[in-house]
């Protein structure tokens, strides 16, 4: 462990899906080369594709002269592809991309003792709605928040290494606990996916006795069961992967729930009243607060309620050389007709600013 | 009660908020006189201030010749004012536009006995994040659902007027009984609302012990506590107002998420990845399904991942003069980086897909 983050110049990518293809493109725009092996030949070849990567036969051949292995592979497999790799790369860090901490770290301890020390448990939280190595991109980790979740045996320079790694292809560290970082997931990304998908299970539920049930679901309904959509085998790896966590947000959650129904039941309207404000508050708190993507800005922007509006704003920011990440026309409570949210590029954001002014626009940036 | 939907020349709105306000407009381009009431003398001037509707002293001055009768106010006023306008207005027919039904029909027969048959309770499914006369538009009730519910005693030709009002302003009546409505949007509409309001709270609840919990909060933790940021004391309206359905609704809920818990804690992978898997083949088919807006039409096309993209596909519409009602590049799980979703009114969806067929895009039509 001789390497240190700017001079780490080769890396393996273990298990070249999309994140880890995501992982290998960002580290190729780096100046870092980058060995790639996956279990799936086929999904290595289409990783292979994409330019940024050598592919190798096995993953001995992979590890060999790396400073850094990302093990990138479902839950399933990581504490095992990571202990293979401790034992075939005796000088590299190893890390991982899983999106549990806790039991990667102690399955991986049990599997390798002494040697887990060289093993810097992270999660990159990114990501895409698609899979596959083929709609990988560097813009997938770039700017978010990678956790660094490191326990007291692990080997600080091995933490340093990793640290220096996602700072360098554009990421921003961020360091947890495991346990910590289990608990805060189960909060702001397990438990809305377990809702989401339970208030959909129950619609459906109910639809088989009330057709006209989904006729009446509008907006807010389809904002609440959008997550109900995602990966059902990937989402059960990661609630049993963390079912102490999840277990104790579920309970949290059903019991606010019955609270909020008791004062309903009871005629509480102040409390009722009360409890809806605290959220509000709490909701229009965050909606100015950056998110998770701390590598883009979000630029609020009143448009006027006409035909050609948007392609104005559009043509606006393409002449001033301005890429839109996203866009979005805001019917969120805290916004209105008319409005849009613009997110970019950080490092765009004053541009974006100065060329929205220049077209008579008045901006505000959000986040 | 001589005036059928075709005759019907002059209304009276009560309650000239967002919603009232944006049905007067509808009526006033349907060519329908309108007279307007508010108890509130400032909300009244600005909603004259739209042009649509001539400002009453009083109640009894509004409804003065008025074959229909449309109360607009806060939930809890709806039943008096009704009563109130079934006194004032011997011969017109009385509707509401509040999001309950039961509770206001059972309170307005107390109130007004057999004059009750001229009372069709009904809610259009519309309305804006906003709110004020300042706000309205017609187009906040263009194509929407509006839920018509009569009891067994509202008389036939009441019905009928009022739907073909519905219907002549440009919205879609749809028939429920009040029981049926209520326990509908309880599912629909309040469980969403309560389930977003109990995790916000419960987030910024944890936040106090756990400061970087909202730093990890990405686009699905957002999406679901989008709602959150609601009016507190409409949604404490709403929800006493429908306290047995949502209390009901709430436990069929907290049960599902108890069940999942208890799949997760015992290490059921197989059960708890069909859960996920009945729900997500729910949501993907609800994605196909029309919006309760069902005056508009949805497109999804696919644009490359480029600057200048969004202007180009801008342009191109804002050329062929397609008014884009709501335009969003998808994050959702059925969607993908690169995808758009353009919202036009359904009028215009024959022309929106040509007009992008033209350009070289190939749009499907999602709703």
């Amino acid at each position: 462990m001789t390497s240190t983050p700017d001079t780490l110049s080769r890396i393996a990518i273990l298990g070249t899906g999309l994140i880890g293809t995501s992982i290998a493109l960002a580290a190729f725009r780096a100046g870092i080369e980058v060995a790639g092996w996956d279990a799936d030949g086929d999904v290595l070849a289409r990783a292979g594709s994409s330019g940024s990567l050598t592919a190798a036969a096995t993953l001995e051949e992979a590890v060999r002269g790396a400073d850094l292995v990302v093990v990138s592979t479902p839950i399933g497999a990581v504490a095992e592809v990571a202990a293979a790799a401790l034992t075939a790369a005796p000088d590299a860090v190893v890390t991982d991309a899983a999106s549990i901490k806790s039991r990667i770290v102690d399955d991986l301890e049990a599997l390798a003792g002494d040697e887990s020390r060289r093993f810097v448990a992270a999660h990159p939280m990114g990501g895409s709605e698609r899979s596959g190595p083929e709609h990988a991109s560097a813009s997938v980790v770039d700017g978010i928040v990678w956790v660094i979740a490191p326990t007291e045996r692990t080997d600080q320079h091995a933490v340093a290494l990793v640290d220096g790694f996602v700072r360098r292809i554009g990421a921003h560290p961020v360091h947890l606990t495991p346990e910590r970082h289990d608990r805060l997931v189960a909060f702001v990304s397990h438990l809305p996916q377990v809702a989401s998908t339970s208030l959909m299970g129950l619609a459906v539920t109910e639809e088989v006795d009330e057709p006209d049930l989904l006729l009446l679901a509008a907006g807010g309904f389809r904002d609440l069961t959008r997550l109900a959509a995602s990966n059902p085998s990937l989402w059960s790896d990661i609630l049993l992967g963390n079912r102490d966590q999840i277990a104790d947000a579920i309970d949290l959650f059903t019991t606010r729930l019955h609270e909020l129904r008791a004062q309903i039941l009871r005629g509480r309207a102040a409390d009722v009243e009360r409890t809806f404000d605290d959220a509000k508050q709490a909701r229009l708190r965050l909606a100015t607060k950056p998110q998770v993507r701390s590598g883009v800005a979000v630029l609020q922007v009143e448009i006027p309620d006409e035909p050609g509006a948007l392609a104005r704003i559009t043509r606006v920011l393409g002449e001033g050389e301005v890429n839109i990440e996203d866009l979005q026309i805001v019917h969120s409570p805290e916004g209105g007709r008319g409005t849009v949210h613009l997110t970019v590029g950080a490092p765009s954001a004053e541009l974006a600013a100065g060329v929205l002014r220049g077209g008579g626009y008045d901006p505000i940036r959000l986040a």
